[in-house]
Order: C-alpha cells, then structure tokens, then sequence
C-alpha cells in the first residue's frame, strides 16, 4: 500500500483534511507539512525499529503520525496520563528505537534521555533535512498500542496498514460515506478510537475537527451549527452532551454519533432514540482496531442495549468453555475474526497462543447473540461478579443506578464475601445539587433487579475514575473495596 | 469471505435490493429466494468446474449469480449477442461443465446439448431441492469473463471476490456511499460494468433497478423523478440521453453518472458539465473488474477527455517500449497495479506471461499522465474499436474475413459514427481470379460474428499498405476512412 496522506493529497489535494484551533490544513498543506518532518526524521538514520510518540491532540500530532507513515515506521502510541513506569515498560518492551514528545512534557525527555534517544516536537523541527529521497520501509505494522489485560501486564497491540483499511471499508460500508463528511475528534489520537478517524479521514478523503480535550459546551454547538457530521463519543460524553442539550436540535447535516468504549446505559439511548440522535452503539477494542460490530440507529428502538451486528467483513461466534458455539441468547465469550483483528501482541507468545485459535480471537469478553444475529455484551470478562453461583454483570445494575434521575454516572464491582463469594457494590456520582441517601438508592434498585443484583452498599464519589481515554478504571474501584474487606 | 448477498441480508434484510417491471424484492427476499434456486443447483452434485450463463438482464438472472457464489462456483458470463461457435470456444476453453440459459435461448439447448450439460432458466427451476445442507466450494474465482486480445483468440479473464470486492471498495471512496442509493442498471450483467453494479449492490446495501435494455425515455423518466441515484453508462447511451433531454433536470437526488466503456466526444463532456450533470469519467477494463481510473465532476470542466486518477488503492505507470517511465505529458504503454487487477487468463501461459511484469498489469492502451497526474487514454489497445460499449478487436473479425477461400488479406479499423461511437470497417484483398460481391462477404461474416462485429462495408482493394518490415500501416486505413467520415 501506497503512503495513505500522499495517494489522498494527489486525489483531492485542496479539500480540508483538519480543522485545530484557529487552523485549517488541505490534504496538500498537510502532506507538505508532513513531508518536511518525515525530511527531518530521515536524518537521523533510523532502522526499521518502532518510533514511541507520546503526543497530545494536536495538529503537530497528527502530522508526526503521518510522517512516520511516509517512512514506514511503526508508531508505539503512549498515553500521557501514564506513569512513567509505565512508559518506560512499554518503550522497552518495544524496543522503541526513538520516543517523540510533546513540547510540554519537557521532563520526559531528561527522565528518559540516558535510555534512548529522546525529542520533543520542538526539537524535532530545528532537525536539519535529509537530502537524500525519502526512503519507505517495508509498511506491515503501522501502530503499536498498548493494552492491559487480565492479567494486569500491558500487551502491545499490533495493528497492521491492513486492519486499519480494513477498519475504515468496514465502517464506511455501514454508516456511509459522504466526500463532505466532518469527523469531529476529542478522543485522544494515543487511542484507537481516534488514531482511526485520522486513518479513516485520509482513506475517505474527509474532513478531522481535532480537539485537544472534550468540552461539552464547545461540542454540543458544533453538532448544532453543522460543523461536523460525525463524532466518536463513549457513554460519559454523551452523557454530559445529554445533560446541556435542552431543546436544541443537532444540524441536519448531523448523521452519526459513534458511541463506543463499553457499553451505555438503556435509557441513555433511549433518550437519544426519542430526541432522534442518530447513535450507533459499536462494540470494538485496540485488537480490533476500532469498530467490530455496530447497531444502525433504525435498530436502536427495537434492539435496546445491543452493539448490533458485526460490520461487512466481520464475524462472531459465542462460545462456551468447551469451546461450541452457543445458541441464540446464552451467553459465552464473544470470539471474533475480520481483516481489521490484530495479527497478535508483540513478543508475546503465550498470550497469542491462548487469544488465537483456528484464525478466530478469543475477546474474553461476554455476551450473547440474540435469534436475529444481535450482539449483546454483558460485560468485559473480568468484571464479571458471581455471588452465590449467580453471574451479575455491572452494566445492567450500572444502568438501573443511572436511570435514577438524581445519579449522573455509576460503577458497580465485586467485593469478597464470606457468604457469597462475592457481593456488588456500588460507587455513583450524584447529579450538581442532588443529596440522595444510599438507602433511598438500594430501595429503587430493589424495584428493578433481582434481590441478590442490588448493590451491598453504595459510595457517594464526586467522579469516576477514568483514563485518558475516558474508559472506566474499574480496577481501581476494586482495589478500594478489597481494601475495605481486609479491614472488616 | 462469506457469501455476500448471505451478509448482507443478514445486515439489511428489509432495504431494497432489485426492482425489476413491476417487481421489487428485499435483500432478504432475494436471498431466500437464491438459496433455493442454489440448492436445486446443489441438487446436480457439481464439481468445482466453473458453470456458464448464457442470460439476460433479468431478476431471474442476478438470482443465478447470486446462487453460484453461494455455492462457490466460478461463473463464465456469457454474451448473447455472440454466435454459437463463439460460444462454444469458450465453453471448451472455461471446462465450463453446465451451461444454463435462459428461456428465450431454447435453440442453444438443442445445439449444445451434446456437448455438455445444458439446462434452460425453467429446468433448473423445476428441479429437486439438495435436502443437503448447501455446501461452499473454496471461494476464490468469482466470474469469467472472455475478452478477445489483438491476436484475435479471446481469452477469460480470472475475476476473483477479491477483485470484485476491491473494485466496489474503490468505487466508494471515489464517489462516496450514500444508504440510500439506487443504481440504475441498463448495461448488461454479462460485462464488467453491470455485473460490477450488483457487486456494489451486496456489498454496500443499495438498491439495483435493472432494465432488460437501455430506452433512454424510460431511464430519462428515472433521472428525473429521482428513482435512481447513481447510472453506469456508455458514451452513446449518455448521447442518447442527451439527445431528448431538452430543458429537463434531473432529480437532486442523481448524483453519480459513471461513464466507461471508452473516451466520450469532449463535446459531450462538455454540455454535461454546463447542464450540471455529475459525469464521472472512468477508464477501466474486464481486466481491472471495472473503474480503474475516474475523473471527479469537479475536475470535469478543466480536463476535458481525461479520464483522471488511479482510485485509491490503485497505481498506474507510463512506460516506453524499453519498460521505462515516460515523463508527464509522454505517452506510452498503459500499465496498471492495485487488488482489484485481475490474476491472469485462465489457460494462457503465454498471454499471461507478457501481461504481467514485476507485479504490474501491461494494458496494452496507450496514453500518457499530465502534469498533474491525471491520465488521458490515446487509443485503446491501439486497434481496439469500441461500438456502443462493446469491445471490438480487429484481429477476430480480420481472421473471419480471410477464413472465406476468396479473401487473400484483410484489415478492419473503426469509423466514427455518429450512433455508435465507432463501427468496423473491413478492407479486404482478393484471391487472384477471384470477384467476391461485398454483401456476399458481410453475409458470410454475419454466420460467424456477433452482429455488431460485422464490417459495416468493405473495401476491396489491390493490397493492404505496409511498411518495410511488412508490418500492417493501420493508422493509413483509418485516415482514409476519417476523410470519409468528415465527407459525410
């Protein structure tokens, strides 16, 4: 495959490839910018060795993203909200040859500099250029990100040039794909969720409104005045897009909110459904690289709660322990295979051999196909609860809290329990002005779930913890109820 | 890859899928009714061996496509309007081992029945249904289809899934994808261009209405009412629209008229372009599974007679007869390389040999790449003379001509017509002794060829002009029928 940006600047070199702040850069304009970078990172003589970026959402982000692409080099994207041991493991485990870092994470470079070459952006660009013609290495690994798996060890997710076209064909074949599109980005470029829209944006040949960070209010007014037509949120932005949108309706120009990152609450959906925002709830992960399967928006209404169906060259299958296929509605781990799957994590045989099987990768995640062909994921395996011999998954008790009218956002985990094994409990975060009593709380949940699904006790937080990418750190919220039994 | 009409009504079973009369089917309806039809077919125990169809544009038609994928069975697309020993070539030369044909072909059954399986539309629907559940043969070669080279001998060409689906892919993130598009199909299934539009069809979930033949006041009708978005047309089809279009505008809906099958007359570009009618200029080839290369509307205005850029995951390269790149605005030999390129010719050792170098496909066209890089064809396959859309090479109906005991030499070139575009024009040297009568000759060349094939007049003349190494001076005869032509 050719370099991506440079086949889409020859084709529409003068329509708008990204809009950041007060800027705006064509196809051309970006290639060109590109070009000059790619010109200053070739002299250093770099092998074939990835290139760490630890970048923010900016323009200057995004152009190394396309630079290291123009020379075939395989980007290790680290998310800042790390720490730096974290880094330096994933870097090493790497075997990142180079780390480029934003201007503003000047300490980085002096922890880092006596462990490998390290630059910021800055002095990236005061690089001389190479002279020589830009010299492309063999493309086959374009982006290595990092992910944690059960087991707590970070794994580095191989994403090839192939799962990322195959990707962005696989989600233009479901939600279309208009020359005049607007992809609005304030998920971190560091995350799949928005290194695919760049990847999406030069493959169709449409437009990025990159934002460093997510602010509702900025947001919500540029879905109202059309500014962009599409945007990837995960269930807390929506949530907070919901909360200020009153009577305001989106732009007609408006055609796709891509909601992903777990799954969302009912009645959030619910409400989109009836306030006609056009939500596609996808079910996809860094393996997948982005979007895995999708419910259209003419399916919301009938098909609550479901990611839908997997995407045009996409399959699933249920399994249970003995590895055969589930029927309709019983649940089993959610096994998967596409062009857009992962080849593997990086020098990590065990954990290849265990997630791959006769071409199919195993998730381990849960859920179920329902008899129409829709996917339904309970939960991430390891978030699973048992008690008493009884699964319970904490989205569906998530989604009861949140349906309260004074609770903003929930989370539910497993506490160790003498009795049951494990017992849920409950952390939430009260809508601004609220004063709801647990005790109220567990009564309304005692309405709707099964007596031995409503939580043991709930905790009153003022937020979430979440990471950059806003994904719930639901392991720290363990972490704090274990505590508590040790204690009991 | 599964089977695609299978996925897509999984997908979308309630959008529309073909309109054809007074009839419409679903996908979901198209599928049940294929997976019949493929299970009758399943019914005969089949080898892998490729089968040939000898249909119409009907909805009876697309179901035999459909069914064959579904069984995994290559299918050779025959063309009605050829002769049956033209047939039959290729029937031997594809092993096709069944030949089913439709109704109003019933004389084929009886000339062809000796010599292998044949059954009409009506016999395979009359047949027992497998109680098997259907099996799927290895997917790899979807379609084959015949397309005589300058030595006169047609040859299949290997058209696998992934060409098909690397063509559709193209097409759409040229011309976008819209959930609601129609595509209105009035070229015939058995070539390129309309077996391509049911491809897209699958793949992106967009409705076909099918003709059984081009009448520009009906498909007028159609553009103006908006009941198709999208129209794949040759350059007289496009005259003929024009011709009785008068003041009318086609519905906002229309958005895409992809126009193949050779170079348009730039006048006719032109009065497209001032009427605002999205004209997509496409150069492309049995070869290439369709588009290849396609001039954007927005350019149409300042590249008259360009046929634009490679599509997306397409490469094209000028060379000079020593195999080297020509410098822009130099013309040379049209050579091509992307996924949607076909394999090779099926039981051509050689032919393949010489079409294929270091991965790049040799077209045989010449033309030459602007400034800008957009291409312009000069001459197709250099004798390549293309009448209403069809394919004519010289070199096939030249060895009909010298196959009559009278006829010592001939040479066939295209004259322009004003209906056609071009038609062929035989000169033809005589056996010493010998006063053959030209309409005697037309007569013994209508036994043969297809009727469109057949010389519109002969010139009897003293000998074929040649230069020194006795090498057939073509371009003279054409000039001298162009003086014609402009006589006229």
């Amino acid at each position: 495959m050719s370099h991506w940006l440079s086949k889409r600047a020859s084709l529409t070199p003068n329509r708008m490839a990204i809009t950041f702040q007060e800027s705006t850069w064509t196809f051309s304009e970006l290639l060109e910018t590109t070009t000059l970078i790619a010109k200053k990172i070739q002299s250093l003589s770099l092998t074939n060795e990835p290139v760490a970026l630890l970048i923010r959402n900016t323009a200057k982000g995004i152009v190394l993203i396309h630079a290291l692409q123009q020379l075939g080099l395989s980007a290790v994207m680290l998310n800042p909200r790390l720490r730096s041991n974290e880094w330096e493991f994933q870097l090493k485990d790497s075997s990142a040859q180079l780390l480029i870092v934003d201007d503003q994470f000047e300490e980085v470079i002096r922890e880092f500099e006596d462990k490998l070459s390290v630059l910021s952006i800055a002095q990236v660009e005061q690089l001389d250029s190479s002279n020589e013609p830009l010299i492309e290495h063999e493309r086959d690994v374009c982006s290595i990100m990092y992910t944690s798996g059960t087991t707590g060890q970070p794994k580095g997710v191989l994403q090839s040039y192939e799962n990322h076209f195959a990707s962005a064909v696989g989600s233009a074949l479901n939600v279309g794909l208009n020359v005049e599109d607007t992809w609005l980005c304030a998920v971190p470029l560091f995350h799949i969720s928005g290194y695919s829209i760049l990847m999406r944006s030069v493959i169709y040949g449409n437009g990025v409104r990159l934002y460093e960070k997510f602010d509702e209010e900025v947001v919500h007014q540029d879905l109202v005045e059309g500014r962009a037509t599409m945007i990837s949120v995960v269930s807390t932005m929506l949530t907070r897009l919901l909360n200020i949108r009153g009577d305001a309706c989106y732009h007609e120009r408006f055609r796709c909110m891509l909601l992903g990152g777990g799954p969302a609450a009912s009645h959030v959906v619910e409400e989109c459904f009836e306030a006609g925002i056009p939500v596609f709830q996808t079910y996809g992960m860094t393996e997948t690289s982005s979007q895995f399967a999708t419910l259209a928006p003419e399916d919301s209404g009938r098909k609550i709660g479901s990611s839908g169906k997997p995407l045009f060259m996409n399959d699933i299958q249920i399994l249970n322990s003995h590895h055969e296929r589930c029927e309709s509605n019983i649940s089993g781990e959610i096994v998967v295979q596409g062009p857009n799957v992962t080849c593997g994590y990086i020098n990590r045989r065990e954990a290849n051999r265990d997630a791959f099987k006769n071409g199919w990768f195993y998730t381990g995640d849960i859920g179920y196909l329902d008899e129409e062909g829709f996917l339904y994921v309970l939960d991430r395996r390891s978030d699973l609860i048992i008690s008493g011999g009884e699964n319970i998954y904490p989205a569906e008790i998530e989604s009861v809290l949140t349906s309260h009218h004074a609770i903003l956002e929930a989370a539910v985990v497993g506490k160790k329990d003498d009795q049951w094994g494990e017992v849920p409990v409950a952390f939430a975060v009260q809508q601004a002005g609220e004063t709801l009593a647990e005790n109220d709380l567990i009564a309304y949940c005692k309405e709707q779930l099964a007596s031995y699904k409503v939580p043991v006790c709930v905790y009153f937080i003022e937020q979430l913890p979440r990471n950059a990418s806003n994904k719930l750190l639901r392991r720290e919220l363990k972490q704090k109820v274990a505590e508590q039994y040790e204690d009991h």
